[in-house]
């Protein structure tokens, strides 16, 4: 039998109110007693959302949208597109930037299962496979390994980190670093590095990586650039996003280096934005919108029929090289 | 005594269930019985929400939040914020970006109405005040004037549009142009020209205006401005935003116009991303956090005491100039 909030009550050793607050986020609660709350929780498996989902039957329409932050375009691009076929599919979204910040992830996958949302669309970096497990709602994911089965969606990184290297290459590159994250996640953005050491592998070259965090400051990054390119010489530099990539090129011009003669970058996402507003930037382009449509696709399938079995759990999208002036003239 | 679900549906000749489908948007239903319920619930003025809610008396801790765009990294880093303090505040943000949809907007009103939101942060620039009116729950604005007795938040815009006008000056343009829409509106963005004309008169030049729309796409704008620095040789241009700022230098880089030598330019917003990203970029930095902050704070005291006198309907933030290298060397 499936645990109640009565069992949770008396397991926490508070009012079933209490629970329910705790539950729902509402009124003055002192950490102790979230604290009991949780546990009891946990201990009972207790999942308040698919529960009353399945006492009431009830759709509520809304689905959770977590993404780190709308200040990178890709994202605010991507949710803009995931809110409009939402929309279309008559859902309504609510967005949790999760800000780099566990805490406030969890917090709100606790509050999306206790107030009734659909579904869950995830593009968040914090949370491992466990707290996702719990969740007990449709989940569909975006370039993140969430759990064993859950859905993800991505571009085809391993094809996009291959074709920028080569790119680079028949521009005339020969000491090409790559730029980014070296952390390894079984995710599927670390085929990003994959694809391009095999591409480089390939073309008889050496490896170099240059390990940069993704949630670093712009600042910060810029240090770190200006340093590989004062010390290091590459004549070619693969970029896993386009804001590193604008850094890159802002460094090389500070420096005095030529682009694209002296130093070739290729940037990663090709958003309407760099296409719009930087168009010097070659660059790897994700179908956004093809993205944003297959999400919402995967997870209202989900919805409706919620004991079917899973297709597929990895779903690869194709990727384009945009060629412009930062690797040929 | 306020109309009912069944005083509609008898009115629309329909039953109550379909009204309430009408209502949430669910399920198929055809155009003429949709037209008939929206026409019902008009002429009896019915307000499904706050009626639900004086009823129930239940806070669903949802606020919807409605921007044109998340393109834009202003209203993105907005938006971001905004859902920061909500959450901090105890509520879930519903996003809708209007995307200058007319249509969109006004089915979202009606969702959110339906839907049980709290209250509603609306930046959005296409109804009129009328569809605001009926909506019967606690709204603020951004930069928007939406009716008359919905608070309004904006930046000193003013006060923007004449320090942007004296700093070109001070810098050594007299041949200055303003870049922008000069639509009017009676929205507080329409100050940004009222300052630039009061300093231009003060200054003892002479007001010079090419209006472009915002809406307008990036190439489109590209046209209009290389028109505007081939054909009229300004020497110093007032841009209303920070992108706009970024197609006019990438113009005059095109041309082989020396910035800021033979022209200086300012923007208007001053996000993050721009100053990380294009720190060349003078320009005029709206105070984003504290307009978030501003927003939810009126909201919730909105929700938690609606009947109380609202105490101001203009709240005015001051703005800052960022001094760069296209005004200065």
């Amino acid at each position: 039998m499936r645990p109640k909030l009565t069992d949770v009550a008396k397991k926490a050793g508070v009012s079933v109110t209490t629970v329910s607050r705790v539950i729902n986020n509402y009124g003055y609660l002192s950490q102790t007693t979230k604290d009991k709350v949780f546990a009891a929780m946990k201990e009972l498996n207790y999942q308040p959302n698919s529960l009353a989902r399945s006492l009431h039957g009830k759709k509520t329409n809304l689905i959770g949208v977590i993404f780190p932050s709308l200040s990178n375009p890709f994202f605010a691009e991507l949710v803009e597109q995931i809110e409009k076929r939402l929309f279309q599919a008559g859902y309504k979204t609510i967005l949790c930037n999760s800000a780099d910040n566990p805490e406030k992830e969890r917090t709100y996958l606790r509050l999306l299962m206790a107030n009734q949302v659909d579904g869950i669309i995830s593009g968040a970096h914090n949370l491992g496979i466990k707290e996702y497990d719990n969740v007990g709602l449709p989940i569909v994911s975006f370039d993140r390994k969430l759990s064993d089965d859950i859905p993800i969606v991505s571009s085809d990184n391993y094809r996009g980190g291959a074709l920028a290297t080569k790119e680079l290459y028949q521009a005339g590159s020969r000491h090409i670093y790559f730029l980014g994250s070296s952390k390894r996640a079984e995710n599927p953005t670390d085929n990003r590095l994959l694809g391009h050491q095999k591409m480089i592998k390939e073309l008889g070259l050496t490896t170099h990586i240059h390990s940069i965090d993704f949630e670093e400051s712009p600042n910060l990054k810029l240090l770190s650039i200006r340093e590989l390119l004062n010390n290091h010489h590459p004549d070619g530099i693969v970029c896993t996003d386009d804001l590193t990539a604008l850094l890159v090129l802002r460094c090389a011009q500070e420096l005095g280096l030529k682009v694209p003669e002296q130093l070739k970058i290729t940037g990663f996402d090709g958003t309407s934005f760099i296409q719009d507003y930087h168009p010097e930037l070659s660059t790897i382009v994700q179908p956004i919108h093809d993205i944003a449509a297959l999400l919402v696709n995967i997870l209202s399938k989900r919805i409706d029929q919620p004991h079917t079995e899973l297709e597929q759990i990895q779903y690869v999208l194709p990727i384009k090289f945009l060629r412009s002036t930062t690797t040929s003239l």
